[in-house]
């Protein structure tokens, strides 16, 4: 069963970050979810990057605003793949964030999802998995298709608002 | 032997896409490199994404600048992971095709690298195919020490020009 | 008796589409407002497009949030005239649905409104469609006569309040 | 036979432009040319919009930098749809370009495209016409088949250089 | 005595606007407020600047938001110093409103305030009309030293509460 | 005869700042330039503002880069009109020097130009004094009419250009 | 006993200011607390800036929003180190104040925290300090110990409401 | 003799750097000058920081690029005071840089200096370390006056050539 470890910066991600721990609970991918900080727990961050493989991680999901620095050194430490969450901030919106995050130097990617997406960030998880996991594929189809009759039916919706 | 598809909107990226071609390159992953614009071949886009599974590919590179849609469309037809990179351009240096490709709506994430971050795309490629691919986590690994020690080396060389 | 199409990404921008199609029922002209998304209905989204021409639609308004890619699919798809909406989000304001819809590459233009700008872009529709229908062309006279006594009368109104 | 009248806020404009005609030429629009400065002319510019309908113009292309006024004087006292070239300057690429022109106030439409797509432009002038002229779709379609055309061959190029 | 013109696009900037008024009055300056828009009634735009200085007014304010284009028309077309206020809006909090009054090409300047900065307005009217009169040179001396005494005072409010 | 101050942060603005006094010179209006830093010589800049008015200046025009406050300062100790000229700069083309000098606090305004708006500031300053003196006002409109001219040589020149 | 200097712009910032007192509190480091403006207090802030050395501060701790001079003209006059707090402000959530204070040119450097990033003003001023103070440098790392406990701890809570 | 470390991510930062060496020089404050990347030497990274105190530095000094949490890391681990240098990039000038930098968490001050602000980091440094050395402070001292007097000079330059 694929495992991924979901680290967030601060338990004030919390909220964010839950919409990725529902996107990993609905392709089933067991998950752990802890609060590190890159500049507040710089060593256990460093130790958790050091342990994430052979403690059977899969990928490895952060979360953080500001000068968000969680995902670079996950990614500067681990041979896993990182994906990063830019956290909503006040300064234009999370740019902040962004910037932080996707603007990593040559070398040392962090796979940037938008900010706030940690709905995404579940997904983008399970298609790397699917990778590897047929079973995780065929989920991934499924939910496409899930989202297209979703849609299907706003569009029915609106059209019968529109119309009336 | 694992495959990744590399997609580019336009000839013109092709200098900066020659970055990610040579670290696929490096980790000795397979790929085909193509030209197909999101907005000028849009069908073959959507037929390319539609296949590009059933072709065998594992992951898909896209690069793009400007309105950048080329990442969100494949991402929105393909269930591979999709990994994009934002073209550098002469708007704020590049934030519309950053902002273009990372700010995907939720369902449908791309892993975003970036301005110009296509050593990196490649990188990050190899470390999604690693999940499966036991032997490109080796490769991972040992660039990271590469790095480690082309770094130090840079060390000592500033350090003696200081020095003197 | 002219026709648009107006397409919006999700059944969240209805409230801001309301008002597109407020201006579209001041002039008369006949629409049909849809909800498609371009990444989670992409073949629809081609389809609409690719039979937009022969379905009767004259112009095509869309409207989009974040990575914005309705109009640009349409744009390549459609030889239609296509109209953007880029909405209000919060990063820099809508910063990313502007740029995602206005910077499209050279060869498939989309017609930017501002951020949030509905009823421009049922405006614009209307003056797209007054260089084939002069009806159109003078109620679009009568608007901006319309709007110019409103300017007059706030105009009175404020002068009052302030002599007060 | 169509005509557009384009409009340069200076004459430093014109390289930018020029691409603008180029395409206008390629669709065999008819068009004048014009300098007209919404601050140094302003009242050479409220005339070129008051006369602009009967002196036989179907749509109005401005381009302009900076503080960008002109389309949104020639939208204020024109019914023509007015289209909207941002010109590239220092700040942030051109970002006071696009404000000035795309965020119009409600009522008073700049159809706008991205900065410095002057090429854009003249292509949506003609989008726009062929909802009157039915050649000017057919040459459209011809045009997105020909793109395509390059695209591919670029495409083969691409293939071919990289399989070397 | 001197008089100001005190323009604003729309009626729902008087709150802001309000402010620039009381700055005058507490100046013993005379005014005029209305409600002048540059796009929906720009031939009253222009008429109004023609006008200006042989209706008696020295000076001009404009207050407008988004694409604002009101003090570049009054600055176009009248010889009277012409001072802009940006209205705040939800694009980067009045960024487009900023770039387009501050970002004037050569030839016609706008006197830019800060966002909302309508009191600033005002004062700054005082300024320039202080060339002419000397009274108003010593109010705006009285101001500085109220401003200071002010200051003052919080900074003994202040120091009082922190002791505590 | 009106007397102008312009004042530059750095001696690296000069080629800038030059263009200011080339319009102070066309208008006739005496000036002295310096180089005064409000950061490196702060009593320097604070004394010449206090004695600004009594030394016979009429305006104190500004020009300075990144977190520039030499206008703040001006406009903080001397009762006179302050004009600012923010400096280009690396960092979004100015955007610094822009927000440093146009962002002032309630009760001390700086009338801002574009950035490098060297030119503007001069005419700026030209406008103020022409409330006082007389014949600027007719040398201001004869400015106007001059470009107006200039701009319509250009017009021809282009128009010529074209129909080649 | 160390002394700091904390001088706000405006008695508004104070609500901000206040986590900078609690942390100079927390380190028992001695302050006073002031309001001097800039650009309404210029002279008494030159006047603070000349006396803070020989008035035994050893640091001086600014905040201020907007075009925010506070911590330059302490940084221009006095020799101590200076600390910057950007007050958000609506215009980008505090990018005007943030420019305005770290953007500082050559030989007058500002110490800038982020914005509204008032604790870390005094925990930077106690880490300078500490240069001097060992105990201070103890409470320092006890500082940073308590921190990881605290995430620890709330890694903890994090841990049990998941796995709930 | 106090000690300064200066670390930059990468020997392409060397020449910017090279301007804080220059001012640590001046001051005769003695360096380490080292490359250390925070992504791709992290363990060094950790440990330089761990043991900087003891290894008898007094503050340390980053200079960095892009998403660059060189001085994150630093502050994190190190009781030090860390000085942060954001490297110039394509993007905005280097926004990424410097907001990755200075939006440090509450907790972890970095002191962010502006944009290739090397030689202000030297300074600054010089400024921290004269709360403990006096001779320092006098350094400082002489160093603003010899600041004015080249003001002062290139001030005489300037009068002297406008006045031919």
């Amino acid at each position: 069963m694929p495992k991924a470890a979901v680290i967030m910066g601060s338990d004030s991600d919390f909220d964010v970050v839950q919409k990725c721990l529902n996107a990993l609970d609905e392709f089933n991918i067991d998950y752990d979810a802890k609060v590190i900080s890159a500049h507040r727990t710089p060593h256990k961050a460093v130790k958790f990057a050091e342990d994430a493989e052979k403690n059977g991680y899969e990928v490895i999901i952060t979360a953080a605003g500001k000068a968000a620095h969680l995902g670079g050194i996950m990614a500067g430490v681990s041979p896993l793949p990182v994906i990063g969450i830019p956290i909503k901030t006040s300064l234009e919106g999370g740019m902040d964030s962004l910037l932080s995050i996707v603007q990593m130097p040559s070398g040392v990617p962090v796979a940037t999802v938008g900010v706030n997406g940690a709905e995404n960030a579940g997904i983008l998880a399970a298609e790397m998995l699917s990778i590897k996991y047929p079973d995780l594929r065929e989920k991934i189809k499924a939910k496409k298709q899930a989202m297209a009759k979703q849609v299907e039916a706003k569009d029915q919706a609106i059209q019968a608002k529109v119309s009336k």
